[in-house]
């Protein structure tokens, strides 16, 4: 018995080390990203892109080690919940990793860079949402449930990034038309981040499931 | 044992009913979400964000029923890695109605329906991306790796959209400055619809997964 604990708590802090080895990668994707965008390097960018394999290969790694601690040791109660976790948590992750991916996707189309009010914007919300991915995977690691309420609460702030983002980016396509197309791809990096926001939120939810047995109060989103 | 294995297909039955019920409550939402975007009726709309609260609370049920299916049956084999599709799919699909519910929001926001030409070609893309989610699900219930893979292909039609509805949305505006604002809220239905095709087409790898133990062959999205 105390052999199978042992290698029961041995899996799982494999578990949670790769998800937070996840969690890094989707966090620094977040900022290279936002880095690109700002430079123009699409050399970067493309790092980020090619990047994102690895959080694909991750999130296979995670649910395979999941399904056997699960088949294995046949966990209970708290143990449970926190395996049923990870596997959606890296779902999730993955995606947010996705995101990023899909803002760097972005930045060999994006001209004129200097002119946009938005340039120095985007990193700093995206600053915000990069910490809420980072914080929400301590919280897990830690199963720390107020650490994960005020995640939750962070995204009201990347839902005000994104409204005046968005009124900023339609005023500048009313004023210039010949930069409209970058203005859209400007909108979907804000929408992006934004998502990101919403994933993070999601995740903390989970862990405070995870760590209490109960959902915090619901959150209009 | 015969007892076990009968409580256990029950529960297994009743994990498939309700990820169907969530596709059949998600693929509502997205073909009401763009009747209300065509028809501008935003009482209809109203429906489809009401509505998603639901799908949460399927999804909330799907993982309970799962998690007490792994603590009490301790299923082996192609039935654990059934739960543990069943526990990362139902994530997914909540995420799928997430985007119905986006493109519902937007319809108070959209003003001069009739001039734009996407609104006969979103609808047209919206049924592509329904159709996806409630083949998927179909193949998930019947572990059919053959559909999933017909589903995984089919993105590229709802990709093909996206693209041409971009252009022609960037066109729009450049055109008519006036509209930019409704043009812009047209562009992130698109890539709402774009990503639930994404989202359908995951679902579909992790059901060829959980029916053949193997993930199809990587596809570039």
């Amino acid at each position: 018995m105390e052999h199978t604990v042992k290698a029961f708590d041995e899996d799982i802090t494999r578990l949670r080390g790769l998800i937070a080895e996840m969690g890094g990668l989707a966090e620094l994707g977040i900022s290279e990203a936002l880095s690109a965008l700002v430079s123009g390097d699409e050399e970067l960018a493309r790092r980020v892109v090619a990047r994102d394999k690895k959080l694909d290969a991750l999130e296979a790694e995670v649910d395979a080690l999941a399904v056997r601690v699960l088949a294995l040791r046949a966990p209970m109660a708290d143990d449970l919940r926190e395996i049923v976790a990870a596997l959606k948590i890296s779902g999730v992750v993955e995606r947010i990793g996705d995101y990023a991916k899909n803002i760097a996707k972005r930045i060999g189309k994006i001209d004129g860079r200097a002119k946009f009010e938005p340039l120095t914007l985007l990193p700093a919300m995206g600053e915000i949402a990069a910490e809420m991915v980072h914080d929400v995977l301590t919280a897990f690691a830690a199963r720390d449930p107020v650490l994960a309420l005020e995640v939750i609460e962070r995204d009201e702030k990347v839902d005000a990034f994104y409204d005046s983002i968005f009124r900023n980016l339609v005023s500048h396509m009313v004023e210039n038309p010949s930069t409209i197309s970058t203005a859209a791809q400007l909108l979907f990096v804000a929408r992006n981040i934004e998502r990101i926001g919403d994933h993070a939120t999601n995740v903390a939810e989970m862990v405070h499931y995870s760590a209490t047995g109960t959902y915090p109060r619901e959150i209009e989103r």
